[in-house]
């Protein structure tokens, strides 16, 4: 295993000490503060000898010397990119432990993104832990998102106007980008702001996050769509289901539905191709399985497929530069049905799409602590100065990931790995690659 | 770090060619089959130098050989103690595994627990992938559950007669504890049998489990009712809501419910003491608040301030062993009325003790795929020939642990860990152990 | 309207005696047979001359002509008794509808019942559609509850001081009956003030309401209860399970809930005395069933067996002067553990009582829709000067009661009715009245 | 029965006009305002003389004679058309009353719906008490359903071929008209057979039904939808939501789902018709809107606006005979984006279409209740020997309707009666048809 540069970098110098206090009921077990000893193993799996010098993250939590007097400290948080559930939580917990716990001055609500720091945005306002305290009740960002960068120094000038010197920034991987971008300006500016980031991805594809938040809530209501297809594909004849799912770069989302709802017969995304004509391509695995079972229900990644796009123009992407894609579930609603039609054995083809509605509800319970500790982690490591950085799970453990290691890719399933292989256990789906040699589960 | 043997015994020698065959799209990317070689360190976190010969759990997953032929043979469910949500996603995922991934030749349901191995116990009945294809959607065990333990050279003649050579035994620390005995009666008499323990307590109380199957479904619901205290409390002046939940030796119920419910003001849990009268107890913590807030809400877990009750009759137990306890809930409430109306400042009291929903209600989407990788790893245990171990989930990974580590105690909160730690920030809680020295957050 | 054919053809003669057998308790009360002559009318509504032989209520809705431009009113909204689900629908409801519809100047919310309308209560506040925009998705109420009554002439003083013209009162029966004496007192004073019921009740207990807001919701819950019960009982040998609902004065939620989880056996309410012991008791019948089935599941109302406690001291009563009632489930508990052990065939009994649970919740969408209809109705009625009334739906439609007629008792389920009757066929259970006349369905 | 005095009191003259404007897109359909002459009947239930004046239905429930030994009687269940919530809840409790209360010999399940009664259909199975006990619990059919209708007389002859003399059919408009049409071919072959139907369509637009079952449901699962659009939409600068519900005739669940949700600013459906372009249409208030609020929430009914596009080819049909529709919600993206891009400001544009989840979920609390009660009241009426006719409620009422008045259209919202009112004053939107009189509410 190659050795990670996993140091963190920091804004300011650590020498004031902090407000906070805990105490136990017995005095033996205080609540130590944290150190830069404090680590987590970045591989704890191993099946080779170790070298010593181990490869570690910093491990997050308060610490007992901060950057300086909070209470006259102005703190800001955004919100980029799509919806994800707990947004709301986040932007609760940070308020609640910036005010509650530091006695920060000011917490400052920026609108709309990253759009929010520069002179067209509207303007910030103050965020209070009354006005906070109910919104965890509702989907969405109360901040309001947008997509897309804006220009690094436009938002330095605009951070620095405001007074702001603890910057949290909830986003995805480029909005990471932005964060380690905007933390170099700064640094360069020697304006002695901590910017921290949080990550944000419905897709679950962020690098060095174990999970990300809101990916519970979002799996549970899109198994309750495969269930609801396979409940269709049932009830009639020669019914097949598919649900298109969330998920451009990676599978993540298919692949927890189909096992979260147990109901899903075949799952494709982008990380494990799938022919569709052909001997041990899809079209012909559904006629083998109509002709057993009578009925089939398939998940698709909205990634998927799209090598089966046979003209794709040149790469059109978004406004946060993601690539877009065709829509691959209308693609296989097109192919299927005209298959089993050429066939004279045609299917009764049922297509849900639940779209927006995967990201936009409330939290549940286990996203709901998820995204309070994050917050609270993603405050000590800001007042301890820590910068160009983004809190983090890992393993289970809260940790401090450097934003050069985020920043170079993204998360997709291993397709030789656990996951991938729980489900062609749960499924039975073959290998559905076209190649001959690709031997049934 | 103190090296612990975390060897695992086998009941048989592996030497028969798996039927099991994985197929990547692409074939440098096929699954491998896992060796003894693959280890998951069991303590990811660090802060001191590392001695080179490291602890270790085996990594679960399918082996190149198993012990037998499959197609003769017969292989024994049961589920012990109380309800859990996932407990039929458990027993599903191991029918199908067993079924369709190994083809095995009969797998039995055992009836209502350790009393199914017994002369006295209702017989068996053949479990088929047919028959528990829709199970999950149910709560509850589908073969039933009962406390208690049998006569192990009973129940290993019982399992030899039925001609098993792979148990499955899902249960908690007592029945971990009677996998353990009859894993070594059976080796004793040379029986080949592999027994594996599958943790389930909705008390997420087992040690070296990162988190048992069930907590996310129960820990929603109990959360869901912390709600419901808090919309009481808040209707009316001087409102206070208590909410009892499960936990007789651990309070994790309590705190992950009041975490996911953002609504709680007080946590009471066994591994925190606290005092009920006097200076930095709680019914002068609750003076303060109900003076500030006008309401305040309680989360206390059943096993909680035991020590309150003068004159605990001699240690009761139930048929399971477990210690009895008196009804702390029903104690705060006559305290905190008494004392309020004594004060004449008497509070409109709410009690609400979900008791036994928080485990009875099918599992939710996160828990069901838990429940399936656990009954697969389980299965792939007990085909390789492993014994007298326990499948688990570790710092995200999936291990075998040898039951004599589990049986060493009940998994706790660690009162100066960071959940605990969350806990405090989350509620804002003092000390409440009537300690003067006890300092609030 | 033109007279329509209804008449319903048969395809053979009927003239074999059924075989079914319904007996209530009363043999007075038995469900009788339906014949040809039971009709319900196609056209419940009619608008021909006033004063014709005809039994009707007023219908709801905007009038063309109000009492005054609303440009100077002010209105007031409270809400009183316990909680229930919709309160802040309804209040919503009026705040959009007295703002938005009619552009009334002033809203004031009434804090914590009638107590805010008494020198000693808590000043009201302004309420604005901003404000109210988001309260349905909460449970509880905005403005706070209370029990009890206060002195009518101290309250009618206080309305006029807050130049109130238009009051908007929402709670049960006893809240009506205050309604009634409120707007009499401020009729005397010749005030000119509308005073509006709307009826909330959890119970479902209010007379001349088709179905009250919440209960839809209400019902839900309880119904879940329901399943968690049964699906104790079903995993256990010999379990019954035990579920206490509320319902002090009648058994609407016991017998809804019991027929919305399909899941329960025995329904036992305050409409239909039941005999613990003796032939033909409750004890006989589950000694019966669980020979037959191994399980039970009893849901009671907290008004149901009254009787049994045999020295109940003198009636006591809450604030809101309902009667304070033993508590039957304990008691079942008791009984039905006792009789078992004693036969030598204990059960595993598994109790549970939701509580507050059931009414704390926010609304069920057709319970939302409900409020805000019963809310614009209330607004309309008020705007056109009707006082000492109560808007309602009854047969689905909208209409206006006056108090007079509301305050004469309270709903019971007829048990010879319809409803008791599915309750009937749907749980198997016999009279358990311990009449021996008494006959099983 | 006594007459009651119903009369309403008032607190003052109402002689100033009320600043309420509604109006309907059609002047002939303007909602009226109320006069004291709109009156509900308190008693719609009568028993006087059959040959009175009154138009009446025939009121269900059990006879004292039924046609014939149920121990020699075979019964047959079948279900037509698309999927509804509920159709496990009615097929159950018609097994369940068949068998428990009747004794009914046998039980046959017709598979596919019509398809199951002609000679190419799958054989029918036995339906027992124990293989319907949990089906509640699914959502779907366990019958199956198709769409069509098959030869009169080959069903008839195939229905005689069975034995069934009670034939239960489950289906919408079209499948009642066949029930018509099967019992008038199995009358006038003197064969005895009781054909009944119970009403089931997912958009609530049966004639003489006062609410289909499923639809409570389907409301529900709708209105969350509404509200993920709503929190979209919210979440960005000049956020649009659209969501297109079910409602090919008539727009109930558009209008419910906007109602329960409480999030919709504009609700379009068939029977109100609006115009995109131009003054008083559409794209005006939206422009509006936006000025003043930033977003709008769209709420559309598959069969909206139809007259929208432009060369709809011949009339197509569907398998059931109904019209198919060009995609509305595509249509109104399309233009919408359109318009506010030519405009120079874009709009963020969200669209969900939640599609088949409305229909395939269980069924929720009241629709298990109102299933039980429609099955119960199949079986007496089918037992008393009725045929041609379909069960129904009205007026809250359990009733028999005779066939030939429920294929006499579709029910459709009225838009000059209390519903549609009540949506115009919860969405605040003018009227859209473009007409220039059209005034705002």
């Amino acid at each position: 295993m190659s050795k990670l540069d996993t140091r963190i970098e920091t804004s300011a110098e650590s020498n004031f000490p902090t407000p906070l206090k805990y105490a136990g009921c017995d005095p033996s077990a205080a609540i130590r503060y944290r150190t830069e000893a404090d680590r987590i193993r970045v591989f704890p799996s191993i099946s080779t000898e170790l070298d010593d010098a181990e490869t570690v993250f910093e491990r997050s939590g308060p610490r007992a010397f901060i950057t300086g007097d909070p209470a006259v400290m102005t703190a800001g948080i955004l919100t980029c990119g799509g919806l994800c559930p707990g947004l709301n939580d986040v932007i609760r917990g940070l308020v609640m432990s910036l005010c509650h716990h530091y006695g920060v001055k000011k917490v400052l609500g920026i609108r709309y993104g990253y759009a929010g720091l520069t002179p067209d945005g509207l303007p910030p306002f103050e965020l209070t832990p009354d006005c906070v305290d109910e919104i965890h009740r509702d989907g969405g960002s109360m901040l309001g998102v947008s997509r897309g960068a804006q220009e690094v120094s436009v938002m330095a000038e605009q951070v620095m106007a405001l007074g702001i010197s603890k910057l949290f920034v909830i986003g995805g991987d480029g909005t990471q980008r932005g964060v380690m971008e905007l933390s170099g300006e700064l640094q360069r500016r020697d304006a002695g702001v901590s910017v921290v980031g949080i990550p944000k991805t419905i897709d679950n594809d962020i690098l060095w996050v174990d999970q990300s938040f809101g990916f519970d809530t979002a799996v549970d209501i899109a198994a309750r769509v495969v269930t609801d297809a396979h409940v269709e594909a049932r009830s009639t004849e020669r019914g097949v289901g598919i649900i298109k799912v969330m998920g451009r770069d990676s599978g993540f989302i298919a692949a927890h539905a189909a096992l979260a709802s147990q109901e899903a017969n075949v799952v494709l995304t982008l990380e494990s191709p799938f022919a569709m004509e052909g001997p041990g391509g899809l079209l012909a695995y559904l006629e083998e399985r109509l002709e057993q079972k009578d009925h089939a229900v398939i998940v698709v990644a909205e990634g998927a497929g799209q090598d089966l796009f046979q003209s794709l123009e040149a790469d059109q992407r978004d406004a946060s530069g993601n690539k877009l894609h065709r829509d691959i579930g209308v693609l296989l609603c097109d192919k299927i049905s005209a298959h089993f039609t050429d066939l004279g054995k045609p299917v009764k083809l049922k297509y849900l799409d639940p779209g927006y509605s995967v990201r936009s509800a409330p939290a549940c319970g286990t996203d709901r602590i998820y995204c309070t500790r994050l917050a609270h982690a993603a405050v000590h490591a800001a007042m301890a100065g820590k910068t160009a950085m983004m809190v983090s799970r890992w393993s289970g453990h809260y940790v401090h990931v450097p934003l050069h290691l985020v920043t170079q890719g993204r998360r997709k399933i291993n397709p030789s790995g656990s996951l991938w292989r729980t489900v062609l256990e749960a499924t039975g789906q073959p290998c559905l690659s076209g190649d001959k040699s690709g031997t049934k589960v």
